[in-house]
């Protein structure tokens, strides 16, 4: 189920090009230890720490898409999606995390990873320095990729053991959202670029854009299972 | 009751340094005349139209303050506010604007004058170029001066005519908010420049941008009433 | 000559999608005064203060277009430009006002109108919030209309009170740096839109964006009419 | 000679607040090979892959930084810097390649590795969502510590194998480079925080940027070491 149609078809026609790096990243030992529950408990704990710092800077993303948005419609896709982020998610992690024994401080005090900060600061920079679609391209991965590897594991039988972190992902408000979000980006790009998207250079780069991106989620899983 | 001291402390001494324009601003032509029911008509339509624009940038504006905040409080009242005005306030702008007979499709359709051009823009760059410090110092007339403007004409013997403007903004929730944004700019500050703020070069600088901004309100008040 | 062929395709297309606002930019008062003498040496004086002050934003715009370009060959011709405006014109500029009796510190503390502070704001946005496209099309009206104005008043049989300026912008060297600021963007929305650019959303909006930009140079000539 | 006084007291300041990262920087196995030439030729050319794209993405910082500038003696450094990375250095680094048999294409088909985006992609990022000084402080690990590194290597016995590297980074047009660079940011302190910077809270979000920059170049030589 490489590049999920039910969330556009920018996303598949992205998938399908970045196949390899896509594999590697939705089908990474770590992911594949969520779901067979193999995945060492300490990695697990290292990856939910450096995911809190993660969803910090990949919510300032959201804010700086608020930002660069040329409609009312979108701004209101990226408020909504900001404001989910830092008032609601946030929360949870927090929650999640407590429930594991790492307090809020623990949380704020973690030193960022070469890899977690690669990929949030490529993302910022791919919105800064280029448009609406370059940033869309670069959060791309990482939204809708979680929603495939919910999916995909829900479907399969997996162990109980990381059962809340695949329910999340699988549930009806992510799958919703991914949906959306995929709705987002195929009307970012045909109201940019036309109907003929795929035949201009720009689509190259936002192609680029997405690999660079999932290369990136790959670094950040094998960081996961370097936890210590 | 210039320089609200429920606004916080930052927000008085700004106030304090740009007496002349402050008091040029939250006592225009424009601002009597909703008080005491004189602005014509059609200046208040013209001013609703722009507006409408306006919020748009305005919005952007808050979206880019939450990618450029340091801390998650931070962030959560940029998110909240960015989600309040483009899922509600525009709404609600867009309900009022048909009670005059202005469609969605003329609000979208306003061309977007110089004077309202030339404050958001400046607002925008102030962000973009500045830090979250400056981008807040330069929405600061707009959001609290509107909260001090509503508040003085409600506590007057405000016509009729433009009663449902005066209560949105002399409103409880109206105020809370800038009580809120008040807080968030005290805190801000003391937390970047330390208890000593005012002696910094910096904080001459954010005073600048303050009255500058304040300038550009003026002119758009001067749009406003200019209004065909 | 309007849309002047040697500045490239997309400028010579914008400039006949933007006919009547470029016809008032390039034909203005202020510009028909410069040629025949007439303009109010205060209008002149007025008109080179705020000069300083835009030239520094607008050069700060060539500064955003080097860390926004896509290649090191958009790079260079970056920061070429920026390098010969802040480290060469800028020192012209203060030379030019000297010999009309205002000295550096003036300069420095001319305090910026909104007609002024639109136009560069706006630029800065555009690019800040869009891409190297945007950036590009909302810095062309100054660069290339400045050129087209200059080698159209040399031609005619121009007054010589106004003699330097004109000699300025019609000589070799400025109309080189517009030819080649014509092939940066013509090459640079090739690269991005591809050769069928013109039926891309994207290529409407970037002639909006050159419009606006358009609409703010008249009002930066009307400014310096006001002149006082 | 940790914190070369001759670069400025903040400079110093910083080296001595990160000590352990900055010997680990500056001291690193692969600046060691440079040194007693047992760096292995595969490991240096891997480098000079990189570093071509590293070029090209901190020369767009400096871009940003003269955007960011608030001064036109700030922007005057900015652009003199960015034109020489842009229109020499590159032209001498590739010329350098060229001497190993890596053409120009080879350059720019290097696939950036994740430790060399992180790096310029934090800078950039601290550009954009912080302000001037935080750009700088990212910036100054490369900039002066390469300086440091060249000095303290030519003061040595070194080798001969890369005695051209040595020899650029310690000849007198960097070190000048290095020192103007340093007064840049003493100055840019200076006039936004006042003479006693060191109690703001913003200057220990500095020295955190500082650190923060030189852990990412720690992440460069490793890279580099790793070299195929």
């Amino acid at each position: 189920m490489s590049g999920n149609p039910t969330y556009g078809n920018a996303f598949a026609l992205w998938c399908n090009a970045a196949k390899t790096p896509w594999q590697a990243y939705t089908r990474h030992g770590f992911v594949q230890g969520l779901g067979d529950g193999t995945l060492p408990k300490s990695a697990y704990l290292h990856y939910l720490k450096q995911d809190y710092v993660f969803l910090i800077h990949f919510s300032r993303a959201w804010g700086l898409a608020a930002a660069k948005a040329d409609t009312l419609d979108e701004m209101k896709a990226c408020a909504a999606t900001l404001n989910t982020l830092v008032n609601d998610e946030m929360q949870l992690h927090v929650q999640t995390c407590a429930q594991f024994g790492i307090s809020e401080e623990q949380l704020s005090n973690t030193v960022e990873e070469t890899e977690n900060l690669a990929y949030t600061r490529y993302v910022l920079d791919a919105g800064y320095s280029g448009d609406f679609l370059d940033l869309l391209a670069a959060l791309a991965p990482c939204v809708l990729g979680y929603g495939e590897i919910g999916a995909r594991l829900a479907q399969g039988q997996a162990s109980p053991v990381y059962d809340d972190w695949i329910a999340a992902y699988a549930g009806k408000d992510y799958q919703q959202a991914c949906a959306e979000v995929g709705r987002l980006i195929d009307h970012a790009i045909l109201s940019r670029l036309g109907t003929d998207y795929t035949s201009t250079p720009r689509w190259a780069k936002l192609t680029q854009r997405f690999e660079t991106a999932t290369r990136l989620e790959i670094g950040f899983w094998d960081m996961g299972l370097r936890g210590i």
